[in-house]
């Protein structure tokens, strides 16, 4: 993979410290011509679940060559790994806790193992001088994200690893009244839920437009095209632009309107199954 | 117009999903020179109007050939129109729902209508190739910005249109008791209270710095320079940075001090009349 | 100093207005080339303190010729100074007010007090040509940074001062029942709450890391190297990522735990003396 410059950062450190400009000034110091797009700083704190899914949402809109930078890092200091994963035309850096178990999953039915390699950033030359205990995005992530933004070899970064570690995240499963069963993985800005279903596992279910999701005691029924299907106000579900299916208000909160959140659970049945 | 390569973001997507990244990666695959610059994305959600007076504040502190892109879009997926507006200095790209009322009429006034070009973005070879019915931020509105800052021309976009959607953006009106009757359209980080009242208005009415500003029952007495001519904590009513009347409190927030927002209503007196 | 063509900027601003979009509107405009990097812009509103300790934390990881502006500017329009600080490897711009305190005195102690150069931002030509009375950030500051880091030398900006001043910022002191007291500084986006207290500090009382923290009623016996040395959950006491004392919380929040904040009082004794 050639770098084309672009960074992009997907953290947990808020935007009320220094600490992400304090990151975009190590990188600057290493490779000035760096152009660093920040994606969010606001996963819930140490929420590698949420990260996970986040960060399958946006590499494809990004150009071949760009550097992935993720850091939430809940076992800072401890024995877990720093990693980068490579891809044809990306690069993922990370600590090995699960936050790239979508990409990876992606990145191997896409590529083939062959063309996706994990390295551990064991290399000191590509650390800052000083390594503290409890920042390794400064002093370990920045600049290896730098150096390979610059050219360097994904493996001059460190020895090759078998694979990185795969976070145990729930899939959708039968449901005991017939049906799927799935999960809220994510509430967005603006209140929509997004699920652990996509289009897939409706396809794998049999299941076409004509279902009716459940969640609590409330039922709603057919797969909208857009928000603008609805009366404003109204539930609706859809398949959203990151591909799950997500349940949204017109002009509203769904996760206000029903009170729910990440972690809650969503039923999916066919339309003629679910009296 | 010849774009400088800066482009601007305006929307109401919040900071906590890729949303905006995910936008800044389209418009860099197509135009890896853009240098985007955050407006803020903390607009009310679907909030036409409060987007309508922010858009209108920055515009004329960035250089020519600036683009800004503006993206309050509470209709997506519906009939409504994706425009850009082309002016000799600017082009703002919006969907066409009232987000763009105060620069459009502002480049009227400057320019003429002769100058000020409005186009529907309707030629699909500008549009990523999959168009969701869901984010048309990613899906049209960011490549045309890229394609625009590359150079392409504001009628190869598609047609021409005769003129925006104007929203029904409520002005100051005579009041039932005399003087002047506005409201609150924006609340400031700090609290500040900005009104729809212009200098131009208070012109209008024949009032200088000798007027009275009633809000509920407080009467504030007399235009301030600048926050620091009234005691820490005290109200004071002032022309603000963009030149509107607005409501401070010294190193407070009127807001909270007043326990008004945007809506709330602001009567403003000449101080012969007030009593 | 030759710049570099970054720029930081450190605000209380937050991110729902135009401000700090209008600020790099006026930056780009004077040095398209600028690369500019938003370091945080929430400081607690007019907050100078906090902001003087946070302006501390990041300066060091930017390379040499890095331009700093800071605007925490609770006296706007009165008659405290706009200044520039000028150290061999970084410039500082900001108001006269305390903010610069903590690097001030950094760089006096690396530099020395021939190399530290404060000027009177005076000079009108490197301001916008309408000033308002409420927003020097945009009308005065932007245009000096710009200029600056196009190379306009410092001097050409206004008169040599021969100090800037210093806020009174407290230092640890010796506490009545023995040992060291000093004050949480700030609180950072996890919870950690950051102190006034060095390692200096501690060895100046000639303690190690056989030392017990007192916060209310809470003790905490010894330094931990990093988060993943306490249990998920317990209180722990480390030497922070930016040199300082701080309480945390594993996988949690310390002020919420504790119930505590900035200017709340923590006590040091040596672990023999603590009972």
């Amino acid at each position: 993979m050639r770098p084309n410059g672009i960074i992009t950062l997907t953290t947990d450190f808020g935007l009320a410290d220094s600490y992400v400009g304090t990151i975009k000034g190590v990188i600057l110091g290493i490779e000035p011509d760096a152009r660093i797009v920040d994606i969010t700083h606001d996963i819930s704190p140490q929420n590698t679940h949420q990260a996970a899914y986040v960060v399958q949402t946006f590499p494809s809109y990004f150009p071949p060559g760009t550097i992935h930078m993720v850091i939430i890092d809940p076992t800072v200091g401890s024995a877990r790994r720093a990693i980068a994963l490579g891809t044809p035309d990306a690069i993922f850096v990370a600590p090995d806790n699960g936050v790239l178990t979508y990409v990876w999953r992606a990145a191997l039915e896409r590529w083939g193992p062959e063309a996706c390699r994990v390295v551990e950033l064991a290399e000191r030359r590509f650390w800052l001088p000083r390594v503290s205990s409890t920042f390794h995005g400064r002093d370990i992530f920045a600049p290896a994200v730098a150096h390979l933004a610059r050219g360097a070899a994904l493996d001059a970064l460190g020895p090759r690893l078998p694979r990185l570690l795969e976070a145990d995240l729930e899939q959708p499963a039968d449901g005991r009244t017939g049906g799927m069963v799935g999960r809220i993985i994510h509430v967005d800005h603006f209140g929509n839920c997004i699920t652990n279903i996509t289009p897939q596992h409706l396809e794998q279910y049999g299941m076409s437009e004509q279902i009716v999701v459940q969640i609590i005691d409330q039922r709603i029924a057919g797969l909208s095209q857009t928000f603008s299907d609805v009366q404003v106000g109204a539930l609706a579900t859809l398949i959203g632009n990151t591909d799950h299916l997500e349940l949204a208000v017109r002009n509203g909160s769904a996760a206000q309107t029903l009170g729910v959140g990440i972690g809650d659970i969503v039923r999916v049945y066919r339309a003629r199954e679910a009296d």
